[in-house]
């Protein structure tokens, strides 16, 4: 019998813990990405902040299955997905056959009907979108140093970050500490302690994900960083000017946009119903109806739990569906009875606050403060592959904690004097 | 009396030398750069080979001032000077009063008349170089990996380096290790360790600078990592099919131009008479003729040693001369005797070829083999900038030496799967 061929496109949490949990199986596997690294992305916010280096968030792909030979990497984009052929097309050019094909290929930021939007306020989900919202929050200190009208420094000292989920909390408070701890000594003409950081969410709460009493720690925690945390108002315009909120303009040159996520086409590929945000709506298998042989999953699948919502978009539940699919996988070649439906097991939501608070919620034990701050950096060191980046993003974290310096703080890609985008 | 106002322009290694030596003086400093970094460029072929993060090799120069309340840093840059009214102008439009100018602009690479190679063959300059060379080296083992083509694989497998000075062998070295010694076990298709790379070198031998008999020994070192040394050819063009090397064409896709540099245009600015390659002619007291007030040091100046020579576009030159200029301006501060003439006082060159093997010459003594490599190591860590990037050097360094595994193998900035540039 020929060989099983699995094709597992997109190299994030979802489609690596596919690979990692079929080690051992007679199969064929290639695994497409577009990009040559799988990325850490829960700490891609400390890239943006000038916290890490971008080398400590990300690994090559082919690099972590460099030991399991049945394992080929390609660097090439999905065009489409023929079921009845059961190939999968490339941009290259070649067509690639499969007996099972596993699609996770994540999400991108959304703007909710504002595309014109994006040039103005990047969103945060690779490298690049790390160094450009970095490069654009130092690019306003300097430009505020440099120059003389009040008015002009004002806006350049204002930035907004839409979105108060982890990732907006998260980036609002590391700006407030680089202004406020980091960045004052080395200004002589501004006073980068002005600057004004403004939080914006069109819901009632920050962290709408975490208990109500841990929402309330983190706004506060927030307003001592300097954030002016802005609830219940959405953003309806935003310029190379500034934003508006409801009504009223704010002059600011740096606008960060952390709401809303768009699907990847994986539901349009295998042509499965979709959620309004793109999301391939799955079975209780993770395989899309009527074809048992296409599994999707992580940020671009919508999966039901228990409870009747969907599977939050975050690292540990791709990581549980991918190790999910692997073990399906691995009954059916070797003929075993299926394994009872996917449940979703949530482990906790965590976020940070700055250089020394934080806010775990375990469900019925929650955290806050220097404590949960530990935890968190202690967790997600222990998530980041390999040794080596383990040691580097603690070197880097310990360094910070001692000296008070961030190291990569670094404009780079673009023109520095040229103005954005 | 009102403060005498120093202006100083470039943040390499030349302009933060004068900074240095002008501590304790009762002086007003303001340094201007178009980029927010000081970048260590020795090692940035190390950045262009994945050895290497770029953060690991470059510093926020207003951070490395913060605690010299008289030194001003402004991200600007400069697009005039009269020396008539003794100001500088800026892009932003600001104009800065100077009663003394120090000019360290330094050099990019130049073409020779052929500036629609830059395109194919970048030079090594800047981070962004280094990241666009890095993507490209990188891009190419993929595309290998992904064609079905024999000649086409050979041709992604060719690598052209142009110009045998230190940077020509450092990156040629380099890319043979990756190709024979990290790649290998990660690809499927393609055996990296067919990899070609060919050092072409338009003189009669290996960095010039050096003994000859260190140059025959790079020469043999390189051709054990495989490097196709190419002596005394020039290249007569250069697409994106492959370069032509005298009349014979070589089917390759990635050349990296490292033979020739341009200076700033500092010597336009302030109306000195310029070598061919537009470097400021300066007096032996680093001065422009004709002008006390006005200083050019670094790879933007044209300076005589005793033996007739032009003093090197090196690093140790550029320090010396800054530390000089600083020795004279304060002596005209403190109403003292000028110091004596400056001469350079050549320390040794040095190169590494590959992992282990490094080529030093300091005069009477000359080293090759593993010593010269630790020496040449422990040499470049010294002169690295801060403890932690010290510290950050060395542990990547040591990592890379027991493991194996390069850390900063990253395909960024642009879309992976477009063809470049």
């Amino acid at each position: 019998m020929a060989q099983h061929r699995i094709v597992v496109v997109g190299g994030g949490f979802a489609g690596l813990s596919v690979i990692n949990g079929l080690k051992g199986t007679e199969a064929d596997i290639t695994l497409v990405d577009r990009r040559n690294h799988h990325l850490f992305q829960p700490l891609l916010y400390q890239v943006a902040t000038t916290v890490l280096a971008t080398s400590e968030i990300a690994w090559p792909i082919r690099r972590l299955f460099r030991t399991r030979r049945e394992v080929s990497t390609l660097l090439d984009e999905v065009t489409g997905v023929d079921r009845l052929a059961k190939t999968v097309s490339l941009r290259s050019g070649a067509v690639l056959p499969y007996d099972t094909l596993v699609l996770g290929t994540g999400a991108r930021h959304a703007y909710f009907g504002h595309d014109e939007w994006e040039g103005v306020a990047p969103g945060l989900k690779t490298l690049e979108d790390a160094t450009t919202i970095r490069r654009r929050i130092l690019l306003a200190f300097e430009r505020a140093e440099l120059t003389d009208k009040t008015l002009e420094a004002d806006a350049l000292l204002t930035f907004a970050i839409i979105g108060a989920g982890p990732t907006g909390v998260e980036l609002a408070g590391m700006i407030g500490e680089l202004a406020n701890n980091i960045l004052p000594p080395e200004f002589r003409k501004i006073d980068t302690r002005r600057t004004r950081v403004l939080l914006i969410e069109a819901g009632p709460r920050v962290l709408p994900a975490f208990s109500e009493d841990l929402s309330e720690y983190a706004k506060t925690a927030l307003g001592k960083l300097g954030v002016d945390v802005r609830l219940g108002q959405a953003v309806t315009a935003i310029t190379e000017e500034g934003v508006t909120i409801g009504d009223s303009f704010v002059p600011c040159r740096t606008v960060v946009w952390a709401a809303g996520v768009q699907a990847s086409p994986a539901a349009k590929w295998v042509d499965a119903p979709a959620d309004r945000a793109g999301r391939a709506q799955v079975g209780q298998d993770l395989t899309v109806e009527g074809d048992n042989d296409v599994f999707v999953i992580g940020d671009t699948a919508l999966v039901n739990q228990v409870n009747g919502k969907p599977v939050p978009g975050i690292a540990p539940a791709a990581k549980q569906q991918g190790a999910y699919v692997a073990r399906v996988i691995k009954a059916r070649l070797e003929g075993k009875a299926a394994p009872a439906p996917f449940r979703y097991r949530h482990q906790g939501s965590l976020a940070t606050i700055g250089k020394r608070a934080a806010v775990i919620d375990f469900g019925r034990i929650k955290l806050t403060g220097a404590l949960a701050w530990w935890i968190w950096g202690l967790a997600h060191i222990y998530f980041l592959i390999g040794t080596r980046s383990r040691l580097a993003v603690a070197w880097s974290w310990l360094w910070i904690y001692l000296s008070g310096q961030h190291s990569a703080r670094l404009i780079t890609q673009k023109e520095t004097l040229k103005s954005d985008p």
